[in-house]
C-alpha cells in the first residue's frame, strides 16, 4: 500500500471522539443462534448505524488475532505488523510505568535455584505479592547499578516482576534466560546469535547481584529468569503523525500504557460507560481527539460470559446518547478485536467500525450487531485505514494534488 | 500491493468503452434521503446495473480526496500516489498545451512591483484576458530565450498565465517566487532547499528580462510570480502498461490534458452525452481502448446544485443506450472522485463502477445508486485495481502461470 500523504492533513477546531469497546466482536454460541452485539438491545447505537456509515474491519490482516499490544496501534494508525510491541514492553505499560525512548523492558520471573545452581521451580511456588515486594525492596537496596545505567524493579503480580534499564548504550538484542525446562541452570545473558555485548555484559552483572542478594532472602526465590527483552520502536507520536492533539481516557493501565506509547496524554481512569461520557466531555475542550477506552466487555468475552457481555454492551448503549450529545465532528465506535465468550479468548473475526458524521453517506445497516455491520458502506478492510477515514469525516483532510 | 504481471497482457481485436462521468458520487442532503445518483431517474443505467457487475471504489485510499490529476491517473490504472501531478503541470494540461517529457511547467501570476521593487498587487488588479495576451506578446518578441532553452508564455485567464521551460538540462526543483504576502520584493529562484542551480540561474535570468520588459509596457502588471515548477515523471505511457491503443474523446482541456499524458490520442472535444456517444462510435474503430469524459455531473456538484446535478445524471442516461449499442466487449461507467452537491466540491467518499460485459458475474444490485452499489459483485477496492478488472472483462488477460 502505498505511504498515506501527510501534508494533506490540516490542523483545525473539528473533534474526534474515539471509542473503543475493547473485545466487542463476538460469535453465536450455536450456528441458528445470535452474536453478543446481536441479542444485546440497543436502541442508541442502532439508530447511529441506520443514519450514520459502518464496516467491518481487519484488526491486522485477515485471519490475524491480535494481542492489545498491535490492535491498539492499529486502531491508532500503525502499521503494527512493522512495530511489534516486544513483551517486556507490554509488561511495562501493563503496570502504568512511564517507558521512556531508550528503557529495555524485561520481564522477570522470580525462580527456585538448587544448591547445584540448576532450576527446581520457574516460577519459586508462586510466591505471594507481598512476599515478591519484600524481595525487590532488598535487591533494590542492595543492588549497585551497572556504571551509566539505571535501574527499575517493579512487581506485576506473584512470581512475575518487571525490570527496566535506562542508558543509551544498551539494546533489546538479548535471548530470554529462562532455559523453559527443570533441572538445568538458567542461560546465561547472550545475543540472539548467541554472542556477547555491551548489553549482555550489563545483564551478566546484574543476574550475579540479584542471585547474590536473593541468597540472602530467605526465600524460595532465589534467582530470576529474564524474558522479553524489548525497547520501544522509534515512531512519529500520534500528533505528528495524524495532526491531532490526543488524550485519553482509560481505566486499565495496558490501555493508558499503549495511550502514552504513541505519545496521548492520559487524563482520567473512568471505567463505567456513563462516567466515561461524561469525562470525555469534561476532557474533549483540550484535545482534537479523545480515546476513550472500554473495558468489560472484552472482561466478559474472556470470562466466555455470553449473557455478561451482552449486559456491558447494553449498559454502554445507554450512554451513548451523551457521547451523541459532545457533538464532535466524527464519533466513532469501534473495537480493537473480536472477544467472542464462545472461545473465551481473542479471536481474528474482523471488528464493527461506526463513524458518526455529517458527512457520513448512509448506508442500508440498520443495526449495531456483526452481520448487520459487514453489509455497511466502509465495507471491509484494514484497520490501519481507519484513521485517515476518522479524519476525513472530520474535515481534517485537504484534496490530494489539484 | 504486489506488482500485476504485465506478461499476462493480451493484444486483441476486444473493445473497451471507459467513460467517466466526472463528479459522480454524491451525498444525501439530510440524513434520510436520497443522493442525487439515488434521486435521478435512469432506467437504462438500472438496467445495465441488474444485468452486470458493479461496486464502490476508493479513488486513491480510503479517506483520501483526490484532485481531477491523481484521480484520473487512478483511473487509468496508475499508483497516482506515487506519481505526483504538479501543479505547474496540471496548469499546462489545463490549457490544452502539449507538455513534453523535458518540459518544466510554471503557473504564472502578473503582479504589480512599486518602485521599490516591493509587490504591492500579487494579481495585478486581475487584468483581463485581453491585456494578459498584450503583454505575453511583447514579452515573447523581446526575450531573448537562455542558451538552450526553448521558453513558452501562453495566458491562462486574467492574471494567471503559464511559462514552460523546454530543455534537456533544466530540473523542477526551484520554489516559489511567490512571496504570499505584500509589501516585500519577489523571492529569487532558489531550490527547495535554498541554493542556487543550472536551473535557478536560467530563472534569474528570465525574471530580469520580464521586469525589464514589463516594465516599458504601460501596465499595472510589471512583473511575474512563479509557482508550482513541475515536471511530468517518467511513466509508462497507457499502451506500453495495458497494451491498449488508446483514443480520448473530451472536451475540457484539462481532461484532453491528462489523456495525452499517458499517451493517449485526443480524437474529439465532444461534452454533451449525445454527442459524446456519437463520437465514441465514430473512433471506436481505430482504438482498443476509448476514454469518454463527461464534465457537468462534476460541475453541478461543485456548484453545490443538486437538482442541476440529478438532471445532468438524466441526461446522461438517456444517452446509455448508444453506448451499449457500440457493443464494445466491455463498457465502464464510473468516475474520478465524489462531487457531493452538499459539499460543493471533491469528496473521499468511494465512486460507482459499473462494468458491462458478457463476462460480468451479475450481483444481486438492482439500481444506480451508491448506497446500492456498495453491494456489487466488485466490492470496494483500490481504483487502481480498475484496469486490470476491465482488461479481464474485455477478455484482454490470459492465465498467470500454468
Amino acid at each position: 500500500m502505498s505511504k498515506f500523504p501527510s501534508e494533506i492533513i490540516l490542523r483545525n477546531e473539528h473533534k474526534i471522539v474515539f471509542v473503543v469497546m475493547d473485545g466487542l466482536g463476538g460469535l453465536p454460541l450455536s450456528k441458528d443462534s445470535q452474536t453478543e452485539m446481536e441479542t444485546a438491545k440497543t436502541p442508541n447505537l442502532d439508530k447511529l448505524v441506520s443514519e450514520n456509515v459502518c464496516g467491518c474491519f481487519d484488526p491486522l490482516l485477515p485471519g490475524i488475532t491480535p494481542g492489545s499490544g498491535p490492535a491498539h496501534l492499529s486502531l491508532f494508525g500503525y502499521d503494527a505488523l512493522e512495530l511489534p510491541v516486544g513483551r517486556g514492553l507490554l509488561a511495562a505499560l501493563g503496570i502504568d510505568f512511564t517507558v521512556q525512548a531508550d528503557d529495555v523492558c524485561i520481564r522477570v520471573n522470580f525462580c527456585t535455584l538448587d544448591k547445584a545452581g540448576k532450576v527446581t521451580d520457574r516460577r519459586a511456588g508462586r510466591i505471594n505479592d507481598e512476599e515478591n515486594k519484600r524481595l525487590l525492596k532488598i535487591v533494590r537496596e542492595k543492588l549497585i547499578a551497572p556504571k551509566g545505567v539505571e535501574v527499575f524493579l517493579e512487581t506485576v503480580s506473584e512470581h512475575r516482576a518487571l525490570l527496566v534499564l535506562r542508558s543509551d548504550q544498551l539494546d533489546d538484542d538479548v535471548a530470554d534466560t529462562d532455559p523453559q525446562a527443570l533441572n538445568v541452570p538458567p542461560l546465561a545473558a547472550k545475543t540472539h546469535a548467541g554472542s556477547q555485548s555491551e548489553t549482555t555484559k550489563v545483564v551478566e552483572n546484574l543476574l550475579e547481584q540479584f542471585g547474590g542478594i536473593l541468597a540472602t532472602a530467605n526465600s524460595p526465590a532465589n534467582f530470576m529468569l529474564l524474558r522479553g527483552f524489548a525497547k520501544t520502536k522509534p515512531m512519529a507520536s500520534f500528533e505528528e503523525k495524524w495532526g491531532c492533539k490526543a488524550g485519553a481516557v482509560a481505566g486499565y493501565p495496558m490501555y493508558r500504557g499503549l495511550a502514552r506509547l504513541v505519545g496521548m496524554e492520559v487524563v482520567d481512569g473512568a471505567t463505567e460507560p456513563a462516567e466515561l461520557a461524561k469525562a470525555a466531555g469534561k476532557h474533549l475542550p483540550d484535545f482534537d481527539f479523545l480515546f476513550v477506552h472500554f473495558k468489560y466487555t472484552d472482561k466478559m468475552g474472556e470470562n466466555g460470559d455470553f449473557e455478561g457481555k451482552v449486559a456491558q454492551i447494553e449498559a454502554f448503549d445507554a450512554a451513548v446518547p451523551a457521547f451523541a450529545a459532545l457533538n464532535a465532528s466524527a464519533l466513532v465506535i469501534t473495537s480493537d478485536h473480536s472477544t467472542p465468550a464462545k472461545l473465551a479468548m481473542h479471536s481474528w473475526h474482523p471488528v464493527p467500525v461506526l463513524i458518526v458524521s455529517d458527512l457520513a453517506r448512509p448506508d442500508d445497516v440498520q443495526s449495531f450487531g456483526e452481520r448487520a455491520m459487514a453489509h455497511g458502506g466502509l465495507g471491509r478492510q484494514a484497520m490501519m485505514n481507519l484513521m485517515p477515514l476518522v479524519l476525513a469525516h472530520a474535515n481534517r483532510l485537504t484534496k490530494f494534488g489539484a
